[in-house]
């Protein structure tokens, strides 16, 4: 396998990310380029969760992904198994992604040939809810493990995602989460957000979500 | 039980963080109190290993501990209920604590009559990495589901704590996860990290844990 390009995100220097970020999406939907947001904690499953979204979805759209990460290129090297594009940025230390920096890292994918461009955004509940990233809908990953109260203590994460992903719920069992408590937590902070329960290791719950987001891209193409 | 006291805190106007850092721990070598900066990500069991914590040790030493958190009361409330000196700390959307507002934080907790004062840091793995908060000693928490390689992706939080606990190892059997490996990372990016392997919610291993901290916080005060 070919080594994963890496691309070394330099900080903004505009001042409103806002307008940024609306300029990125104009310009992406000119262009029928769908991007995905998607974050959560360190170790949710955010790769295996976008292995098994690209595995169900690579098929029929055509697909590039961004992996954000303070170092190291092993999620990106994961990504690039599936066989889509895949490129890893590095935000040298820094939380999160702003529009400026994500749309480095669509210049350097280069999405001319590409319907689904997904920014796996760094690990972390607090920074990437507070950038808009010029993202067309943001996907944020919650995993069984984590508990149920995480709506009530991240709020500002899960008002401005439109997607919630429950993962790992294979392991109920083993763990105090109370999965409709969650929903009503999720639901009073945004009741406009869509809510999956998946288990990404065994493919459980995938079609559901892949088909939302599929209709999501075909939707944003017309 | 009283209401919680809430401290909301100001960002620092101090340029020089880790001369703030040493001049606060210089002072609390003075008064004899040792504080503990603990950090993880969110949903690692970081209130539940502190409450733990806490039961091991507190009939021995006097213990404060300030919560902080973007939002949100829930975890000082449920530290308050072991019975020990608990405040809450709001960042208002800061992803991290550095030591002049560890400072605020101490001032409004009252170390006069506190042996260990644990701070439990916002949760998030990239961002209390980068400031040094004026603490005698670093933890952090990685939980099982979190994965093993979760040093090679966080090396910066791995390389400045002094101990690593590695929680819910009840749920061993349910996750790909090897303890082994996980020590050996860890080794790699911090060869004098103390790594203890426990579980919170039932006590397994919190007296090897609480027994090296009770030393630390004696020969701080030698």
């Amino acid at each position: 396998m070919d080594e994963v390009k890496i691309i070394e995100i330099k900080q903004s220097v505009f001042k409103n990310n806002d307008e940024q970020a609306e300029h990125l999406r104009e310009s992406l939907k000119k262009k029928g380029v769908f991007l995905l947001n998607l974050m959560s904690s360190p170790g949710s499953g955010k790769t295996t969760t976008l292995k098994a979204t690209i595995n169900a979805l690579k098929d029929r759209i055509k697909i590039g992904v961004m992996e954000a990460d303070i170092d190291s290129d092993v999620d990106a090297k994961k990504i690039a198994e599936t066989g889509v594009k895949a490129i890893q940025l590095h935000t040298g230390g820094m939380c999160h992604l702003d529009a400026e920096m994500t749309k480095q890292g669509l210049d350097a994918l280069n999405t001319e040939d590409i319907d689904l461009a997904i920014l796996e955004n760094v690990g972390n509940l607090v920074c990437p809810a507070e950038f808009d990233t010029g993202a067309v809908k943001n996907a944020m990953i919650l995993s069984v493990p984590e508990g149920d109260d995480k709506p009530l203590k991240y709020p500002l994460m899960f008002s401005i995602s439109d997607v919630v992903l429950i993962n790992k719920i294979d392991v109920l069992p083993y763990f105090d989460f109370d999965v409709e408590k969650c929903r009503e937590y999720i639901r009073e902070r945004n009741p406009n957000a869509k809510v999956f329960t998946i288990c990404a290791k065994s493919g459980e719950g995938i079609d559901e979500w892949t088909e939302w987001l599929n209709n999501e891209v075909r939707e944003w193409k017309k």
